[in-house]
This record gives C-alpha cells, sequence and structure tokens, in this order.
C-alpha cells in the first residue's frame, strides 16, 4: 500500500511528523509489517531523532551547518544560491529514506523517538514523502 | 514476522551480532525475502562494515570520536553528560535502520560483510532492535 | 523478488543506474511496491542525488575526499593502500542500502533524483548489487 504525504515546513531545520505518520499506519488497519518512508527530494533527509529536549535538534542543525558552511570555496555548484550545494552534501550524509516496524498496529518507535523531516534549505515549504506499507 | 533482539555492549564501540542475526533468519524459515533491522535508540546505530581486520573498527571508531569530540563548546544539551550530544550526532551521520535481503534462507551479505551495532555511549548496556522478516 | 545487477566503474566518483534499475522494476511487474538495494561490499555506497547538474557530483566528491582524507596518521589498517581506510569512513557515513518505492510499475523517485553506485576505490571495478522486490 502506497501513501502520500507532504510535509510544509517554514526553512531549514528539523521537523517533526511522527503523529501524522503512525495516523496514516492506524489508518492503514496493518497491525504488524513495515512502513518505509523516502522522501523526493536531494535537499532534504528524513531522520529519526530524540523528541524531548529541542536543545539536541537545535545543536545537532548548529554541528551540521559548521560541517557543512555555505561560503566554502570547494563548491563550484552554485545555481540556486549558496545553501544549494550544501544541501546535496548534507542530504548525501544523512538518510532519503527510513523503514519503521509495525507492531500492534504503530509504529515500533523507541520511547524518545520521533521522525523528522530535515530541512536544508533557507526557505523551506512544502517536501513530498512517498510512504510504503507492507505486511 | 517480527522477531525481537537485545544486544548488550560492555561500552562504545562496534559489536557485531551477525550471527546471532542468520540465526534468527533460518529460524523464520524465509528462503527469499527481505530482513530490516531498526534500533529503538537514539545514541546507538546499525552499520555493516568489514569483518576481517580489527583494525577497520578501531580506526572508524577513533576516526568518528575526533570528528564528533566530546568537549565542543556547541553543544547546549549535556543532560546526560560530555558522551550525550555526541552520540545524537553519530547516530544522525550513521544508521538506524539497515534492510539486507535474504537468499537461499540466509543474509545476502558479501563475503568480508558483518552486521554491527555501534554504541556511541561510554557506559553501553542492553540495546533493543525490532526485526521484521518479509517475502 | 531477488535480482542481481552488477555496476562496473572505472575508478572513484558517483555512478549513475538509474536507467537499468528502472528497466528491472518493469521487467517485474510490479504495479504496486518497494524496490530494495544492497551493495555487498564495505569501500561502495548507495546514493539518491540530483542528476542535472554534474557540477553537484564534483563537488560531492571533493568534499567527502577533503572529509576522509588518505593521508590521515590515524589509519592503522592500511593492507590495501592508502584509499583502504577512506573507504571503510565513506560507507559508514553513507548507505549500504537503500529503498524506494514503486509506483504505477516505475520508482516513485523525484523530478531529480538519481541512483547512483558511489565507488570509493581508485581502481573501480565490479560491485555487486542485490535487489529485492516487494508488494
Amino acid at each position: 500500500m502506497i501513501k502520500h504525504l507532504t510535509v510544509t515546513t517554514p526553512g531549514q531545520g528539523l521537523h517533526e511528523f511522527t503523529e501524522r505518520l503512525d495516523a496514516l499506519v492506524r489508518e492503514s488497519g496493518i497491525e504488524e509489517g513495515l512502513c518505509t518512508l523516502f522522501v523526493q527530494h536531494t535537499s532534504a533527509s528524513l531522520l529519526i531523532q530524540e523528541n524531548a529536549d529541542p536543545a539536541v535538534r537545535r545543536d545537532l542543525e548548529q554541528w551540521l551547518n559548521r560541517l557543512v558552511p555555505e561560503d566554502d570555496p570547494l563548491y563550484t555548484h552554485r545555481n540556486e544560491g549558496p545553501d544549494d550545494m550544501p544541501g546535496h552534501i548534507k542530504s548525501a550524509l544523512t538518510a532519503t529514506h527510513l523503514a519503521i516496524p509495525v507492531t500492534g498496529g504503530r509504529l515500533a518507535l523507541g520511547t524518545w523517538q520521533g521522525v523528522y523531516l530535515w530541512e536544508h534549505r533557507h526557505r523551506g515549504g512544502p517536501r513530498r514523502i512517498v510512504v510504503h506499507l507492507g505486511e
């Protein structure tokens, strides 16, 4: 079963959508199986991360921005501005897809795990995610 | 089919559990399919890596510890000690889940590939892995 | 359903094989499902990346080569030459497997997404990929 999800964000950073994904799993009626997510963009990622302390997401974002800065003279691809090539590098270092088991009709996440869209561009906007639900 | 696996480690580093996973695949009776693993923690990862020379694991661990050091003034999240935020960053840079095809009733790993739990915290302990086996 | 694909490259860098993979999906007759790829090597990765401007791949390759240089005194594992340990580190930071939904009998890739084998060794050669196709 294939479902489509659009996550719209105001800009760069981690944006949680665990509840929307879990609702989609519940609606599917699948009791035991696998939920696979795929983001159809090359400057955004999918991430499982702690959803307790917001400082974790801020530190993570800051750390990655320092590792992949915008003003790096190495870049030759700058078609869409200074956050273009960093977005591609960040997406290569993180995940384009995730797979989360389903048990008891729910996502089998750990106690502190949330599901995030990691937007790498400043301007944000809608990001398309394709969700596969299988048994 | 969902199975549960707990990998208990003495602390930080790569801990192989290929044989336990392969045993679980054999017990399932699946001849051809897909084995998906998901770790229910945000400071440990799953990794496919060379299992021939132990120096590969040591170098990998040292390299990542240097890239993500504990004493970085950037971190604001320090709730659980100096290895807390590095653990989250390391897990974001590596894999929370893996999928390995099954052929002939066995994991279709390459000759030198092993399956590892990568513990990012010093103290180690039990880590829960959910395994989905599908055809 | 399990299929095998060998991608042969002349050496280090990103090598696209989207068309071959899409042909394999079409041949399978699967209309809606999931295509999972697994590379049976620990010094090559699988990557979804932009396939419009070749400069993206060049910049990505250069950036990763700078992050994981060959002459790092940290490495103790040097069995197969100066590109041996960097290959293992690069594969740990990127993906050993990918999962792409299938819709309408085709890979559900975004407009600018291509599927790449990322060869981390200088000499290149054949790399084995196991493909699982499920509904």
